[in-house]
């Protein structure tokens, strides 16, 4: 099967897993917003948790609710990035922002409830052993929080306001917190559900997270709105420092492939088991949304 | 020990270790108003984790990261709830609210941060077997999410726009959502963690989480705003339906007195031993903040 074949398998079969999740919920605002925030992207962090999974011998059924738990964790982020007190964003995956198609209440408590979400996710026992959902709890809770994704969005606003523009070591670090921290979980979810070494798809996602956001200040210059679903150009707009703006657009690009390699070279382990995972770091620098 | 005495003691190792789960942040703004939320209050919820946990032999060493990570998901609801988007207030525990002192950015990521620090505590080993700490994460997730504290804020947020008052009924469900499915949560969590069975303490603290609210509202009617540390006055400002509105200051009084027995009614099991919690529940309808 193609890689972007593996992508559509893997988005339906979370999709139906976040549908059962949120199928006994009250119809109220809060759990429409939540349903609508669930729905479209790319899936990429599920394919992470589902293919790193495959790679230790695990069906998906075993690995579905760990995927859906991390795009979870995703969407919430991207409601509460949205807001107007944070990125101000009125577009995301081609629809209205949830603040603007209900309002800033609704848009703060739905990103609330999928955090909550996420982590109501983690403790399905379909996922096996007790200790190894705790491992998983404990790895997105790491990802997620003042250390992990919540650091970097942090830094990206106190960017905005900073006397100068950020260094290449400030960016990297704060994109490694912002991006880089819920891709790495993901990779690493197959391995911790298997009970074995996360280090090699550690090192993958690393490489892959970093790589991820460069592709996306890239696609904020070359990319438009129609293809990306969001608003483009924002960044140079607000004179932001961008990996493009530090590197210039060839060097960025040429630092995406260089990393892209790096990733490949942490899974030569695996062998050619590591296929589809190889392919999904190639796509991620060539996608165009 | 007398009650205030058990609270103040409690208070001072959930404390401890909530400035131990925060030591080795980052001093960014985000985690400096994270400290800030976590200061103060009654710690209502975490004495009833500790007193749970002791009435089933447990020391405090094997209960207080559960304490902590009900405070924790306690105040960042309270930080969200505050927000201009939300309940718009500007004091709490009698100092300026987190999107007052810093911005609004730093109270919706200090917030997040503030629950997945919660999720964070309980999978400290101290807590026990694996097992039961994720039935800790479940039972947390279910008290947090669209089922329970987000359903409540939603019902009360929709309430303000409502064509009529809510109903008695309507209003129970709201409390139940809002204050009661974490203080359910509070007081299940000692038995959980102990692998007793949870059905007294329950029916002991939904009673209790009704008595609470039904004394919130006494207060917001009776009390000043130098006792309680926030804004008085506001429901009744507002219009909205309240215990108070609904039953007249008697009625309420006395239904809160008689919630209280019925709490107390549930603990006959325990005998002697649950005569802290008893306590608390009296505590709760009598304190002036």
């Amino acid at each position: 099967m193609s890689f972007p074949d593996v992508l559509k398998q893997d988005a339906a079969l979370v999709q139906a897993r976040l549908n059962v999740a949120l199928a006994n919920h009250d119809d109220v605002p809060v759990v429409q917003a939540m349903r609508y925030a669930l729905q479209g992207g790319k899936r990429l962090r599920a394919f992470l948790v589902l293919e790193s999974a495959r790679l230790h011998g695990l069906a998906p059924e075993q690995a579905v609710a760990a995927a859906a738990a991390v795009e979870a964790l995703h969407a919430y982020s991207l409601v509460h990035d949205d807001l107007p007190c944070m990125d101000d964003d009125d577009l995301r995956r081609g629809l209205p922002t949830v603040h603007v198609k209900w309002d800033e209440a609704t848009a703060v408590l739905t990103g609330d409830a999928l955090q909550t979400l996420a982590f109501e996710l983690l403790c399905d026992p379909a996922l096996g052993p007790a200790d190894r959902r705790l491992a998983l709890v404990a790895g997105l809770a790491k990802a997620s929080g003042a250390e992990g994704m919540v650091l970097g969005q942090a830094l990206d606003i106190a960017a905005e306001t900073a006397p100068a523009p950020l260094t290449l070591p400030e960016i990297t670090r704060l994109q490694a917190g912002k991006t880089g921290a819920l891709i790495c979980f993901s990779a690493e979810a197959g391995a911790i559900l298997a009970g074995a070494d996360p280090a090699p798809l550690r090192a993958y996602a690393t490489a892959l997270g970093l790589a991820f956001q460069i592709a996306d200040d890239i696609l904020d210059v070359e990319g438009s709105e129609a293809t990306t679903g969001k608003r483009v150009g924002k960044d140079a707009e607000a004179g932001k420092a961008t990996f493009v703006s530090l590197l210039g657009l060839e060097g960025a690009k040429s630092r995406a492939q260089a990393l892209i390699d790096e990733a490949a070279a942490a899974l030569l382990p695996y062998g050619d088991r590591a296929s589809a995972l190889i392919e999904a770091a190639r796509f991620v620098i060539s996608r165009q949304s």
